[in-house]
């Protein structure tokens, strides 16, 4: 069942440990095979050394669990949810990366202050609105996805791959679990380089201006894009 | 005597110095059987890297040297008192993490500011209050146990598994070695995202909404826990 | 062609990875033979673990390539416009490491607090104007080498080997490729220095003594020199 | 020529570097032979990993060379004088650790907050005065010596084994080598924890009681020390 998606899947949670961005069993990746619209997500609360693609979980767009004998990450309603709204994306990953979590907690989007950002991120790192009382107790973890999809509106989650959930951490996306994976690394050293650029310069450092912003974000992703080597 | 106990108190003073939480001798760790009310304990200023089951000491509530040929550690009475306090508990750990001290010399308690500390602690890390000169100067090990407890009058030590010593450190335990390891960790990146988020935010940041807080909690701790695999 | 250059580039580039100041492909080296006034850079968006010196690229002062299947870092022609500016140097590096950025981030000359600094650079560490839209929309590469040397208008490129590009990041020269790594490391040094003085003094602390600054760069650097075995 | 004395300054200057507080060469670590009055010491400038016994360098008192090819580390003026005042120590260490030099270069002494550093100080680390232009140009290395010698007055440099020169950095001793390693180390750790006080608690975080820090110390180093196994 979904034998190379589990494989890419278990390697971009293995890499998500790998680059530091993760503690104990705090954070997970998934991936959506879009022809069949199922999703192989991590367990729950397995530790990273023992894991193999067999521990994976198959689950529908509608969180049914349909292959595998574990529990699925206890996030996957929103993952499902992001799969949904998104159409365009291939991967999701969930963390709770320190400085990222620092923004979520501070409530703040992280402005888009230089380059590093502007490479990955069309402009500044959103941040959701507080969940209400009734939605927490309804169901938390669908709730999570809908406060990061009513924050899309108007924006476009293939030039901003990345939100921060108020109070909680950042999730990150793109088109398959490496590229989720890749961007939840970038988003914590951004994350990092916006906390110093505080530090230095007072509580509102001025962003990066919007054309060389756009200039960057075009020259890695835009349609003429010429970074790198294809 | 307590064999294996013993493996288990050196096994889990060993990780804590793996975790990176300890600079050298800096910390402890201790477990309790409590059939027979006796403690397992680190030696005093033993290097990690050459301390084997053999090197921890025996010792009983009373704090007497009951196995072992080598002397306790220094904050053995701490320890001992809390262990005479919460019979609910089974281990207890000792470290000076960076951050965590921070806070403690801060002698602010770390509020709750997102999930990552909610996952863990039902609310904000507690500080004790300055302990008087004559306290010092009668028995300060056991003096600063006294602190923790009377800082915990009306809290449930379970659910809140941490604490700083005000002007010292964090004392953490949980239902065994292991688990107050396990919280000594997660209190020094809690301790480190609530120094960053200040960094962001200012002195006074937002708690995390008291709903979001207890249903994270819940979800790993509470009667109809869920997360993980069992 | 240039194989012994090329040999040197590619090591530079792998030091600039091992010395932790490159995440991901955010780095790129540079050297230049005078006597051909040809340069070899690193390849665009090449990871490092499979770099060999046969992904090198050759470029002339114009920007041609010159010999190498793959295409020149992203960053070629702000390195030539250096090399171009600046006849004493032979070596240029470019990364986003994390403090050297921020400083960037925040449109701050890195003052010269401390021995650390003066021992490499003969006072503040500059920071470039911020680019007009004109001149990024028509050559933003090259446009970022002449900010640079715009800012050097009345300073020396030998005595003060690095810069911060505004809203970017920073680059650093030196008399090879592996000054300039060398350079790039201390920088992000004295970056994180510089920001934690700030975090203990507040926004403007004290610059070192001109007359001890002057006194350490001149023992490591000066006629006389006498640091070192040489 | 004193070969177990040159294989210990060896292994401490290794362990310098081992514990992450040096970058590059930029640390120096001598012992002395009170019997003789001679000094073994790093050599200048020389790299880490290819050092051996016999490139150390034995000098006297007045800063003769009396044995060894290599020139001294470039500070060894300042050590030959702080074995001259202080003649209970027996080793000297120099780094540029970053957190104790961002002290130094914010020209402020590290309060005593906590317990961490009363267990290795005896209250607040001082920092020296700056040095006056004929100092400097006269002679410069001893100048520093003599800045904390004079900054001394009153303090006994057993129970304060560090300090910072302001603008440079900090030198530590001890018994002898290794004991001043082991407080440049714990210096730094220290200088992070202050830093990061300050981050949560403001500018000026309230000192450790008097009474707490005397007893900690005398645990540890008093006439009635129990602390460890001895």
């Amino acid at each position: 069942m979904l034998k190379d998606l589990r494989d890419a899947v278990l390697d971009a949670n293995l890499e998500l440990n790998r680059r530091g961005v993760v503690l104990y069993t705090w954070g997970n990746v998934s991936a959506i095979d879009r022809d069949s619209g199922l999703i192989v997500i991590k367990p729950s609360g397995v530790a990273y050394d023992a894991m193999t693609a067999d521990d994976m979980v198959v689950v529908s767009l509608d969180n049914e669990v349909v292959w595998g004998s574990n529990k699925p990450s206890s996030d996957t309603r929103t993952h499902t949810a992001l799969y949904r709204a998104f159409p365009e994306i291939g991967g999701v990953a969930h963390t709770h990366s320190t400085h990222a979590v620092a923004w979520a907690q501070a409530r703040r989007a992280i402005p888009c202050l230089g380059t590093t950002q502007a490479d990955y991120c069309a402009g500044e790192v959103p941040c959701t609105a507080p969940l209400p009382p009734d939605e927490v107790q309804r169901d938390y973890e669908t709730a999570t996805g809908d406060a990061i999809i009513r924050r899309f509106q108007g924006l476009d989650p293939v030039a901003v791959p990345m939100v921060l959930v108020a109070g909680h951490g950042p999730f990150t996306w793109g088109k398959d679990a490496d590229d989720a994976v890749h961007n939840a690394v970038v988003l914590e050293e951004s994350a990092k380089m916006a906390t110093l650029t505080v530090t230095v310069s007072g509580p509102n450092p001025q962003p990066l201006e919007d054309y060389v912003l756009d200039y960057h974000y075009q020259r890695k992703h835009g349609k003429n894009a010429w970074y790198g080597q294809n």
